[in-house]
């Protein structure tokens, strides 16, 4: 089935950004660049985000008070170009510098460098961070080395909460590469999606099968596998997660992130089945977030990442953040 | 594809509760009753809300500081039990008296007058008000009268600010009542949804097919119909409510509401398909909510709410909620 709410599927960006803007007045729009920002301008170090479009909530959604500044949107599953992020880095620009946390696929890192170098001639500080949170695989379709996928919102967070409170540029980097260090994540798709304009989806999953570990525009992860219990998804996601780096007896923040076409009912059900997991392994659950926080589209399916927790992430877990898909107080 | 992340069906609305009190650990859960209710009780009127599991974030999402004080979760699509309810407005009982906040569906109003005496045998005096916001039709499966959709999030917020600033029952009912006589909503679906534990769904939406009023338990619309742009969907859409209720040179809120299988992305182009409309019809929007705020599982497809505005509702729409799904600050 082929059926989207949409005009003209070549303008699907621009009026999704259009809405965006009309939805959430705080924010302001760069409507020949893509991009999106703050309209209240404090004195602080810059955060910007980028990526394609097709990920909603992400990244826009995470912009304001406590978290990002600026965003660039690309393209439909596609990377944001030089002059997109040069945009989005002059408006997160307030004199201390600029933060850039990119997602490890190749084109954002490319583009990105190319726009690094336009904001330095303008004599603008620009520091980046790369998110390669995913344990499925090593190298992928888009990206050289692990791809960047739904833990990014925890570096979103916790990056600004830093900036927010005065940090200086190169330690809201140290912060936000600690935060990456500290997290992993894991995905299951169930389902395909299809990119607007086209007929049917450039990947297919078969009538009683998921696939571990598939990435967010679709590419390959570990292993197709047949559905399985919500209690056994859990313990496989989890079981991967902890060959990779040891939460066992941690403290740590829980992302279950849904794809977009899951209902909130099953990822609730996924929760509970994490949480018999969790007091298996000794982990403790600091914090719990559940909800469509990077999606595909209207893919099913899920991933469910894990930060681990010291007291400064708790900290600055905790400082209030307003943006239109995460608020905390 | 009947692919759902779940253990056994018969558990799945236990399930999924355990795990929204597991992420939400400022609510409680009486687990024999299906029932969540806030942990902090505050000497306020209190505000209940139940219904059918299926459309999370409703309602127990909307439980916590400006908005409801406790939910009773029924089966998937189907009423809670007298019992239910009854527990959940001992749960929110302060001494005030309980206002508890109905969707016009027989099952839930059936049981719902069983509680209320049963409440009034142990001194709890208990108001209630009846949502039946869908201008699609005018009887249904599950109704007499206008069904009660989305827009029944709005009564929440607006009732719920009105107890929290410690308005007596009787002002608390009257309050709400206005905001129902002010919000008129309708739906779209473009695609079905299928109960957990069934192998196909209860009703068909053919290929380059949309259902035009189409209620929440995928009852019957007004007509079949086949997908036009957003530009089209969001003019046929305003203009149904328009028929019944002049939003014309008024200020409103907007709700447009996901039925869980469809993405942001077509939400927000929707809104700014909706932007256009509104700015023909000279109609201001004060505030533009878009997200999954009261699903049927995985149905692809939308609803669009407006409520009228005065002072007194723009007072009590902007102030502070702090809820698992609707955070105003």
């Amino acid at each position: 089935m082929v059926k989207k709410i949409m005009n003209d599927p070549k303008d699907i960006v621009d009026e999704m950004l259009e809405g965006f803007v009309f939805a959430h007045k705080e924010l302001q729009w760069f409507k020949e660049y893509r991009t999106v920002a703050v309209k209240e301008r404090k004195e602080k170090v810059g955060l910007v985000a980028l990526g394609g479009s097709g990920h909603e909530p992400a990244h826009a959604g995470y912009i304001g008070e406590g978290m990002l500044d600026a965003v660039a949107v690309g393209n439909l599953f596609a990377s944001p170009s030089p002059d997109q992020i040069l945009k989005a880095i002059e408006a997160a620009n307030r004199g201390k510098g600029v933060l850039v946390i990119l997602k490890n696929y190749s084109g954002d890192l490319m583009n990105f460098s190319i726009a690094k170098e336009l904001a330095e001639e303008e004599n603008i500080r620009v520091e980046s961070v790369v998110v390669k949170d995913d344990v499925a695989v090593q190298d992928s379709t888009y990206s050289t080395g692990r791809r960047g996928i739904a833990g990014t919102v925890f570096v979103h967070k916790i990056a600004g909460a830093r900036a927010a409170e005065g940090a200086e540029l190169e330690e809201v980097k140290v912060t936000a590469q600690k935060a990456i260090d500290h997290i992993r994540s894991i995905g299951i798709s169930l389902g395909t999606c299809i990119l607007p304009g086209l007929k049917k989806p450039g990947f297919y999953i078969g009538e009683n099968e998921i696939e571990l570990g598939m990435g967010i525009h679709g590419e390959p992860g570990i292993r197709k596998m047949e559905l399985k219990s919500a209690n056994e998804l859990a313990e496989t996601m989890v079981d991967r997660i902890l060959e990779d780096l040891d939460y066992r007896k941690q403290e740590v923040a829980v992302l279950i992130n849904g794809l977009g076409g899951t209902p909130q009912m099953e990822l609730y059900v996924l929760t509970a089945s994490l949480k018999k997991v969790f007091a298996r392994e000794e982990i403790a659950a600091y914090r719990v977030m559940v909800g469509n926080y990077m999606t595909s589209l209207e893919m099913a399916g899920c991933s469910v990442s894990l930060m681990e927790l010291d007291e400064e992430f708790k900290r600055l877990l905790d400082k209030p953040c307003m943006t239109p898909a995460l608020r905390i107080q």
